[in-house]
């Protein structure tokens, strides 16, 4: 029953994709552990490695032979653009697929899960990251969600502050510090800043930070407000940072195209607390939540990633954007909310009944009538030959109408329609079942249902 | 390119199983080892075994503890069905999704493929199996194909072939005939006959049969020709034998059912050399040619499995019946019979041109309009601003219709809608955009491109 609503959710995303101009592109779920870590040992954990079985001619157990399960589908899409020259860029892409991680399951946090991407490979404008948000306004909307918050940075503010604060070499350093942040949400502002001040242990997660550079973090993380005024605080903390700059620069430039593509300023923000776990972000990032289940984490997250298809090809820089939506995340978030309501319990609308073993050619030619007119209707195929229990299939399976044709019916020439969920019942001539089914079927769906 | 028509293919496998019934219900990509093999080796060796990385709560190498990705999409749905008494059965469920098998790669074989499966859970009539075959006869002739053949046979007569030859004791002895007659479209009978009678040897492949014992085979391979003259000659030669009646009752049911749903005789015959591989299959099985590319195998296979379920949930039987397309050999074979010829670039619809950085506004508005009439656009996202640049980009796209707005056109508050494929560029007023691309756009459709 779900997994048709599933469907459907699935088949709108499409639609706004491709209505923005996105076309299909798959890659592959499984790819060497290589291409997918880029040697991050963090994301090694995540990772379900896989071997063929004995008698393969596959790749054994040495680390670097082995191929994994994608985590995202991000990661294997570069590879493709890498090996892919011949793509007309830029280039909009569109994926559905299965992800896998091996985290601990909890609510909105699953091991394998569907993710739905779109991506501009071959773009640096900003125009491409202010789509991104666009489209993700756009999906929530048709998907029927009304209180929601887009989240927007830019890991250019970020590096500026470690600039800033002198922490910025070794790189890794500006890593350590973003692991701490993307916690913000969980432990909130004051764990954050007094975890930053601890002394660098991967166990406790300090970021071994001193009193100046905790105190310019805690000034970074109290601004707040409306576009323009985050921009104008972040200019005047990091304006005067070269990178800083840029990222300001790319902050209001993309605040500037959702004005003039319509987006409502009530569904998103730019809010500096915002820094995305992946290490291949590079600019911009967003991630989005529902008000009303926070608890659940961000259904719809991405951002800039210029760095990342030159992992896998020397000498090129193929700047890219993108974002992508949990689909069972979000799926989990509309039952949380009670977005589901009244499901369908089926797509048949037809269920012919079938009470003699002698009339299965009836009941097929019948079925066949009805298809023809595109009407999706199954014949029942249990054992039970009894009408009652027929009729009990038919109101559990949901099915709006049933199509009633015994040895009796056959002998008067005519067929009863029955219109499950008005409980009417209607005798008519043979011949004019498609038509009368077809009559129950559109006032079904004028009564929307 | 060829990405979209694929997504058109299983958009139109998806509405023909619609039309017929069936209702979505995903399963996941990786299960348990166990669940998979049911302890059969031949299937162990096909498996990607996969285990978390270091540091994963995961099941660790023990076999039994492994998981693996699927290699098909019915023995999950044997497990869900298990786990899942309140399903209402008969259920018909469908599925889309890629399983994953250790296999060398050849032509229209593939490691990771897709599998678009249709089944009915929970029902033993042969209408149920006549469905199979008449769904596959209606995907394949909506997908374009006109010459194809559907080869029909039951196990039952196999199993009956083996009670009369006196090989059906030990059970795997009629296995290794299987396996044996399964070659048969690659080496052909006499070869198989040959194969059959030799020593039983993993390696050479023989399955120890005495002289009478190919011979009563070499009869049995021989029969051919229209459904009723192949059930009467199996009736002839194992009619005597229980299970070789019920077999050939199936199989004349099935030819009566097809002939009532409509089917076309010429694209479906009873073959008694069909055996399909898997060891699930119980009664009638199938799978599907293409007659002038017979070469990459069968594209849409099955049958009935009424002991899966059973291997999941003791005291119980759910008898189960089920066909499954092959969506990329399907495709190769598409391609290889040359039906998938000139091909849109894109999805998109309009690419409008980003001709000047200050007028990115206008760009984002006239965008906004057109997808408000449902028209699926894309703005130039590249660096280039020339005319030309992006000229060239739009046709290597294939987009169907530019929209034109420079500064000169501001300047008149007019647009150039330029027809991509006529080469007919008109300047409108600005207002009438929308009209004017809908106006191209339906010409194309006209035009069938």
């Amino acid at each position: 029953v779900l997994q048709i609503q599933r469907g459907r959710i699935i088949d709108r995303i499409r639609a706004v994709y491709e209505r923005f101009g996105f076309d299909p592109l798959e890659t592959p779920g499984i790819e060497r552990t290589s291409v997918l870590t880029g040697g991050n040992a963090d994301l090694d954990k995540l990772l379900y490695r896989s071997f063929p079985a004995r008698g393969g001619r596959w790749p054994r157990r040495e680390p670097d032979q082995s191929v994994s399960l994608r985590f995202d589908l991000t990661v294997p899409l570069a590879r493709v653009v890498a090996a892919s020259p011949e793509l007309p860029k830029p280039f909009k892409r569109y994926q559905v697929g299965n992800v896998w991680r091996g985290e601990k399951p909890q609510l909105g946090r699953f091991r394998e899960f569907l993710q739905f991407d779109a991506d501009i490979v071959g773009s640096s404008s900003t125009l491409a990251d202010a789509e991104m948000i666009q489209i993700m306004d756009t999906v929530m909307r048709e998907l029927g969600f009304t209180a929601f918050t887009i989240r927007v940075n830019d890991r250019k503010v970020l590096s500026a502050l470690a600039v800033k604060g002198g922490f910025d070499d070794p790189p890794e350093r500006v890593n350590d510090v973003i692991r701490v942040l993307d916690k913000i949400d969980g432990i909130g502002r004051e764990a954050v800043l007094e975890e930053l001040g601890r002394p660098v242990d991967p166990k406790t997660g300090g970021a071994g930070l001193d009193g100046a550079q905790v105190e310019l973090i805690g000034r970074y993380l109290a601004i707040d407000g409306e576009p323009e005024d985050v921009v104008g605080a972040l200019e005047a903390l990091l304006g005067d940072v070269p990178i800083g700059r840029e990222g300001v620069d790319e902050l209001r430039a993309i605040a500037s195209h959702l004005a003039a593509a319509g987006v409502d300023r009530a569904t998103w923000r730019i809010d500096p607390t915002i820094a995305r776990g992946l290490d291949y972000y590079t600019g911009p990032v967003w991630e989005t939540v529902l008000d009303d289940a926070r608890e659940i984490g961000s259904v719809y997250s991405g951002g800039r990633y210029d760095g990342l298809v030159g992992r896998f090809m020397t000498n090129a820089v193929v700047p890219c954007t993108g974002t992508s939506v949990g689909v069972d995340r979000l799926f989990a978030g509309m039952e949380l909310l009670g977005m589901l309501e009244s499901p369908a319990g089926t797509v048949s609308q037809v269920l012919v009944f079938n009470l003699s073993r002698e009339m299965s050619a009836d009941y097929l030619a019948l079925a066949a009538d009805l298809r023809a007119a595109n009407v999706r209707t199954a014949i029942y195929m249990g054992d039970d030959t009894t009408f009652k229990a027929q009729l009990a299939y038919a109101a559990r399976l949901g099915v709006p109408v049933a199509v009633i044709y015994g040895p009796d019916e056959r002998g008067r020439g005519t067929v009863q329609v029955k219109d499950m969920r008005a409980r009417e019942q209607v005798e008519v001539p043979l011949g004019e079942c498609v038509e009368r089914v077809v009559r129950v079927l559109s006032k079904e769906i004028e009564s929307g249902t």
